[in-house]
């Protein structure tokens, strides 16, 4: 398990690509976006499962180019919904373009991520684009849950917990398991490779929502407590609903209930909120329990020992992230 | 070739998938947009191909329901585009949800199209997916092409015909020839529908543009004039300017050139020049080119000469419809 190799392979496999087709305008903004970078996780996942089971990881680098194309398309028609002015730091692409460019371009980027799959024999094929298409439409399923979330006041953490499943998990685990498929593991091995990405892809999510309030502002990314500011109902918010005492309880609804006028003040008194009833650590806990979750399916797998301790160095590297 | 079976077929087919999934914010549209009716006749095209080559037109529902949601899904992201209000005299889906509801919606329907094909094995299966991806990226690039012709005064009649050609054609096409598929037909006897299908859907959509102009106001569902309105370079326009002398065309460039006070007005003129210039006698003779030319396609097909009249018959009912 080599990640710098996967690592350089798909960035040569993803420059070979270049989309600069005809008619431009369709075409630049999806160089663009891919162009921007990002971790790559998605791709690599699915590089590591391909090799654990055949040897071959170069044999999955089409699947995994899909699956991070169809990751920047949502990406794309996300940041159009969420009114995103920045991704990774640079324009989105409705904002360096327009709406409709931003649509369409992310319409074609769904489509070619299809055609990747083209380069496998027809039972391979179907596989793949079968659990692509379940996946993806997991994805839409899990972001327009979490449009509804805005307005509905009675989210509950097992919802969250779903909706965080479908918006991001399910592609984690699709992505490990195209990799299986494309190495020809049988299927109840591919499944376990599966379940460990849908754990270690919530455990993911919920540290992103930690760093989200807790990260350092030099180097997460992002803005420090966006989800504040935007009302997000995260774990974080609903874990300290169901803890906190009525004042504090009070005090969050009544910050989350519209926009504030102040937003560091408001992103100070929820933090601190946060911290007074231990949300930290309860996430950190919920953190844990996924990430373990994660490492049991890797007890089904018939792998090497060493194959087995190289996905836990994945997952706890991937935990661990500062950023 | 029985066209009210397949039609009502068809129709008992689409109800029985009633997309009434959650979140119901996501496929309640998606139930709106696919009852609110439309000829149906890329559906159709599928099932009659399917019957030719092989006495069963059943075994195509699942791809003739992929190609109408498929269809519908790039209605959907146009009338986006193109803030239209109405579509077949119903709200469109960004009116009477919103915009992000409309995106969304309209990408899980791009997905559900693709999950019909699973209904085929492998080799079927991967054939169609194919020829979708191929087809559906094609539309892409012709509703870009519309796009960037708006804001050209350059375009060429040839780059029109290529532009409706990918924006309408190629999925009429694909629809015949995905009957083709599922039938196992030889691919050259495949290809050659294809082309019927091809040529027939240009004759169409030039139909389209003329019927836009001077088509009777009762039975036309759509703003007759709308093309005139807003400044929409059809081939009416372009070969106008193409023949016209200086004052005509000039009066019309002005005219395209901004949006003018007086609608009535202004489609009262531009019609006027139209027809001084024998523009919708142009139009016929070369919707009659594009007719005659799927025809010619049918002698290469070894069918029977019932089947080709048949064939001949649904082109030409297409062609002489008013509305």
């Amino acid at each position: 398990m080599d990640i710098l190799s996967y690592q350089s392979d798909f960035i040569a496999y993803l420059e070979s690509q270049k989309f600069s087709r005809e008619p431009k305008n369709l075409y630049e903004p999806i160089d663009y976006i891919l162009q921007l970078g990002g971790k790559r996780i998605r791709p690599m996942l699915t590089l590591i499962a391909s090799d654990i089971f055949s040897g071959d990881y170069k044999q999955a680098l089409p699947a995994a180019l899909a699956v991070e194309v169809f990751h920047n398309f949502t990406l794309v028609h996300d940041d159009i919904m969420d009114d995103a002015p920045l991704r990774r730091g640079n324009e989105t692409v409705h904002e360096k373009w327009n709406i409709n460019t931003a649509i369409l371009s992310g319409d074609a980027m769904l489509i070619l991520a299809y055609q990747y799959f083209e380069n496998y024999e027809p039972v391979v094929f179907q596989k793949l684009a079968q659990l692509f298409s379940k996946t993806a439409l997991e994805v839409c399923d899990g972001q327009q849950l979490d449009v509804d979330f805005e307005t509905r006041n009675d989210v509950t953490i097992d919802e969250y917990i779903k909706m965080i499943t479908l918006k991001t998990s399910v592609l984690v685990a699709a992505a490990l398991k195209m990799g299986a498929i494309v190495a020809k593991a049988d299927e109840d091995q591919a499944q376990h490779l599966y379940d460990y990405g849908l754990n270690l892809g919530i455990a993911f999510q919920l540290q992103d929502d930690y760093l989200d309030t807790f990260g350092d502002p030099e180097s997460f990314g992002k803005q420090v407590g966006g989800d504040i500011i935007e009302n997000k109902k995260t774990y974080l918010y609903l874990k300290a609903l169901e803890v906190s005492n009525s004042n504090d309880k009070e005090n969050l609804l009544n910050l989350y209930n519209g926009k504030e006028k102040n937003n560091s003040e408001k992103i100070d008194t929820v933090s601190t909120i946060f911290r007074n009833n231990n949300i930290p650590e309860e996430t950190f806990k919920l953190i844990e329990y996924y990430t373990n979750k994660a490492f049991e399916s890797l007890d089904h797998l018939n792998i090497s020992e060493q194959q087995k301790q190289g996905l836990r160095v994945f997952g706890e590297n991937l935990m661990s992230r500062k950023v």
